[in-house]
């Protein structure tokens, strides 16, 4: 199986390297230095897990999961090396969450509307497959949809179409079962642009663990 | 039962039109001006049907649905006249889509993100009862989201509580169920950022009769 690294090291990092350590994955978490506590603390506790910066994570790994909070993204990725992730499938879950304005956040103007954050990480990796995906629910919802009663859908959008199949398969393997290709990777921005609605929507149902189903 | 105003003679504005009518409504189609040969073909094919200019319109009706485009909605709202509007629920379908990039349309940036056109709309017109409500699918799910199998969600926000609840009650004659409440009209940012996402979907789908469900 295919060694994974996981680039974050927050709720979303942790959830999506649980749930690959469980199928059976070797995963690497990356962040900033190789002895941050966090990803050194998750590493102790499971079998094929371990943690590196996202440089060492991104070049020991065949396929890398963008987990890092969108502020963060482009920054984490340039660390993480253009050459260490060359040729690899990179899933990039990242909301362009803009947090300056207090709460709730808006989108940061220039990664939104006629730009996205899938678009922004695609340019800054041009030799990298980047494929958006999961950003639309909350972690607990993303590596274990069936928490939530009713089906519910995932969308896709990337370039390259071998590196989407294999992100479906990824996903199936989460439970997902409803999914939808986007087309190439400008469907980030409409896959970013529903957090307002999840933001609010997450006020009124009152927990997180819900999401949306394309009903045709 | 309420007169009804339909400012706009599209494709949206008809099929609001004559679904009111056919729920036993007075509808007076509204555009700018009284001798508009849409309006008054549409008008001249229904009982308790009849066409009006924007002001005409508003000042006759008890409710106000708009239905213009989102590029011309405040214009058409500014000749309706602030005092014509004064105290009335106006339900706002416009979407905020700018099509001077070309295909697919962005959202207008001074309506998205951190504001709306909701708001704007509640901006221009203060003594209003704004409701934003069905602007997140196609004309014909709208008035009648039976047509799509499986059930939809449909999401209201404004200010005002009782306007809200009259547009739910509207909402149901129209056949929705599942409507959630998103709060005040900031809420509009969400529903009508959703369009990106809409309008890929749209061609993955091949075609318009499909919708949301909030599955929680």
């Amino acid at each position: 199986m295919e060694t994974i690294a996981v680039l974050g090291t927050g709720a979303v990092g942790k959830a999506i390297g649980n749930r690959l350590i469980s199928l059976g994955y070797s995963v690497i978490m990356g962040s900033r230095t190789a002895d941050n506590p966090k990803s050194l603390e998750w590493a102790a506790a499971g079998d094929r897990a371990s943690a590196d910066t996202f440089a060492g994570a991104a070049s020991r790994a065949d396929i890398v999961f963008n987990c890092t909070k969108g502020e963060a993204t482009l920054e984490a990725l340039g660390m993480a090396g253009r050459e260490n992730l060359k040729g690899k499938l990179l899933i990039d879950l990242s909301n362009p969450l803009d947090f300056s304005g207090g709460m709730p956040p808006s989108l940061f103007p220039q990664w939104s509307n006629t730009s996205s954050l899938g678009e922004a990480v695609q340019h800054l990796l041009p030799d990298t497959k980047v494929v958006k995906t999961l950003n639309i629910v909350n972690c607990d919802v993303m590596v274990n949809p069936s928490i939530v009663t009713g089906e519910l859908s995932m969308f896709t959008c990337g370039n390259d179409a071998d590196a989407k199949a294999r992100t479906v398969a990824l996903l199936r393997e989460f439970g997902w079962k409803d999914i939808l290709d986007l087309g190439d990777i400008k469907g980030a921005r409409g896959m970013e642009m529903i957090l307002p609605l999840w933001i609010r929507s997450w006020g009124v149902v009152g927990h997180a663990k819900f999401g949306l189903r394309l009903v045709r």
